[in-house]
């Protein structure tokens, strides 16, 4: 029985998942693939931590050379995030011979390009089922299971620290802050979340499902992004007094004039299975064209289900499914056909808007009047006596679709109001 | 370029939709595989009717020998459904070098066995992502991405006909029988939909998921089953008061005693994920010991979803793919390890139990003595003062749970009571 070797880097947490399947596993996954698959080496600074597995002595190692150099390691799984040292590993470890598994959504978000590329010319494979979505099989469905589908449009839940917030103000009553503390006390947010919270892993995630459901290549940083740092409880209240809930969404959406790309804060139907995700959860709607609408949803993040993920490239690397699905997918392939993106400011959506108001006459007219003048239409609007601080009331309107370039425009001269305190609230809203 | 020949037999609603995708999408299917795909001949039976497809002349033919002894078609899609001739054309298909991709539970829920042991044999591949689930991605989900689990349960929504039913009754409050004829009228069930309501197709299909996903070869005809034939408007207005919606679940459970399988209308929480399953679509929930709880919704019939299923075979079968997970998985292998399937009499579930019942004093605590004597716990009762048909009264009783043998047998006993009118219901509940 041929035996494979593979190298690990990143000790923590998702590695340790990985090694607990790998080895507790080996077994099962012998069986399975007719194959012994070897963890023979395991690289991080942090050769003292309690990981809870027992590892064969001279497995772990703070030195990447053994697996680098160790021409018997076909294999290796880069886990230990961000984008240096983890791209220049990740390129050695191909030009050593090895394919290369990853979960590392920001790595192939900023530099998909050129690893893919290299990964072309040195004949190595890329596997990434982890970096999106956890243990949902998002990216093999989309790679193979649908692959006869021309995708219209994606809708993602995929920031599971942004749910669980979202799903503690909506079920508590809990403001921001006490969502955010509880979110770290049980261990959903890190100690510093603002890469969660203001949408900018969300982005990077859809960026990578852009490339792969679209052919799209895509600057993360060009996509519209809002985080879910500018929703209050007010606005949770609202949204279920209008029948909708809030949920970061990541959506990808194909237009005659482009793919319109859009993460923000979403008003979604109550009775939408999108709503229905609570807690940690990551949810994925898809829209094919002939398949119709598929809903997956799942834990996106975590030891166990991350490892799932990672495990399964393991397999699928060395049962030869990646080396034939990476060829056929060519992503980030500078020959591919360039995808248009729209330019978000054209993007028609809906939106919910809240402002602050000061409690006086004719307030109402002069907001009215800017969006009549913008060219919005109003579908619903609420406002309540009740007054909010400094005497004001809060003014919620939810419009008709409109261009994002109007919405934006009219409710900077809305701001700009006197009788309007603080920054306006703008959500977007789905249907 | 390498061009691949497929020969397409059954032309009925799904063998249009298949050769809609093949013949209208060539030219992206030839951009993502590198290959062409050409769909060369379709046999049936009818050569007149109108499936809204231009078909190239020379391509449908009733004569299933030009298919069979073309040695340039290398793949054959099987549609015609049923047993015979279905098994016997992909016996013969097989032998005649061609690899097989089927849609047909039945066939492989009776035939199985048979028919992987000649691909075995004849180094051929037999491919069936459209037999369970349609559109939904299950059966490579299970078979690939899942694969570094230990799948610990499926809870399956897996008849379409059998959902859409259930969802007009809860929403519509219509009869059982007003809910079919619209089933129906809008092309959900078939003019004798007996296969669909009383449990057979969601347990030929439980059939294929266990062994698929546990490795378990089952007699599906000793599958414990029964259908939505039996659930009455007032059986979906009770769970309602009691919080929980019906749905026709087909479930595979590991336990410590063997695989318990199941077939049943089924009380779920309104707040789980399968109760929010509506209308003609399917679900499937897979707990595995890794990833966690996955749950996936999407069309499970209908022209489209089910022929892109079926075209994810087609690439997969050409790619490559399909050859390595044929052989990985070992399904219905005889060298396979023999799974026990536990005795359904011995499996503990919660009941809901409907008599109706004289409206006379010592009825409750007859039935109730029963209950005792059995040694069931009952968890709740709901008695109404409103009368049923015959001056008879509705007496419903949810259990604690119980073997299934022992709530037979006290089910048994009350039928035999003089005041209990008609057959009891007893429908499964979960939590």
């Amino acid at each position: 029985m041929e035996t494979i070797k593979v190298g690990l880097i990143g000790f923590g947490t998702i590695g340790a998942g990985v090694a607990k399947i790998l080895i507790g596993k080996q077994d099962q996954i012998t069986k399975a693939t007719g194959r012994q698959i070897e963890l023979v080496k395991i690289c991080d600074k942090d050769l003292t931590s309690d990981r809870s597995i027992d590892l064969p002595s001279g497995v772990l190692t703070d030195n990447l050379s053994e697996i680098l150099d160790n021409p018997d390691i076909s294999i290796a799984i880069e886990l230990i995030g961000g984008l240096e040292p983890a791209r220049s590993f990740v390129l050695n470890l191909m030009k050593a011979g090895k394919n290369v598994i990853t979960a590392n959504k920001a790595l192939l978000a900023n530099h998909g390009a050129e690893l893919f590329s290299a990964a072309r010319s040195l004949n190595r494979t890329i596997a990434f089922e982890a970096a999106v979505c956890g243990g949902i099989p998002i990216i093999s469905s989309i790679g193979t299971a649908l692959q006869a589908n021309r995708i219209e449009s994606i809708k993602a839940i995929c920031n599971g620290t942004s749910n669980f917030i979202l799903s503690q103000m909506e079920e508590k009553g809990t403001d921001y802050q006490s969502a955010v503390r509880e979110a770290q006390l049980l261990g959903y947010a890190e100690a510093n979340p603002s890469m969660d919270v203001d949408g900018t892993d969300a982005t990077q995630k859809l960026a990578i499902l852009a490339q792969l459901a679209f052919g799209a290549e895509v600057d993360w940083k060009s996509i519209s992004k809002a985080g879910i740092n500018c929703v209050d409880a007010v606005d949770i209240r609202f949204a279920k007094e209008l029948s909708y809930r809030i949920r970061l969404i990541a959506s990808a959406q194909q237009s005659p004039n482009g793919l319109e790309l859009n993460v923000s804060p979403t008003l979604v139907p109550e009775s939408s299975p999108l709503a229905q995700v609570k807690d940690a959860f990551n949810a994925v709607q898809i829209i094919g064209d002939s398949v119709g609408q598929v809903f997956y949803q799942g834990l996106g993040a975590g030891q166990h289900p991350t490892a799932s993920a990672v495990c399964s490239d393991v397999i699928d690397t060395v049962l030869g499914r990646t080396a034939i699905t990476f060829k056929t997918l060519k992503l980030w392939n500078d020959q591919n056909e360039k995808v248009v993106i729209k330019d978000p400011l054209t993007i028609y959506g809906r939106s919910y808007l809240r402002f602050c108001v000061k409690d006086q006459p004719g307030v109402l007219a002069e907001i009215a009047s800017i969006f009549g003048k913008c060219n919005i239409s109003i579908a619903a609007m609420i406002q309540r006596e009740e007054p909010a601080l400094d005497h004001c009331v809060q003014m919620i309107i939810m419009t008709h679709a409109a261009p994002e370039g109007q919405l934006r425009q009219a409710v900077e001269i809305i701001a700009q109001f006197p009788f309007v305190h603080g920054t306006p609230i703008r959500l977007s809203v789905q249907d």
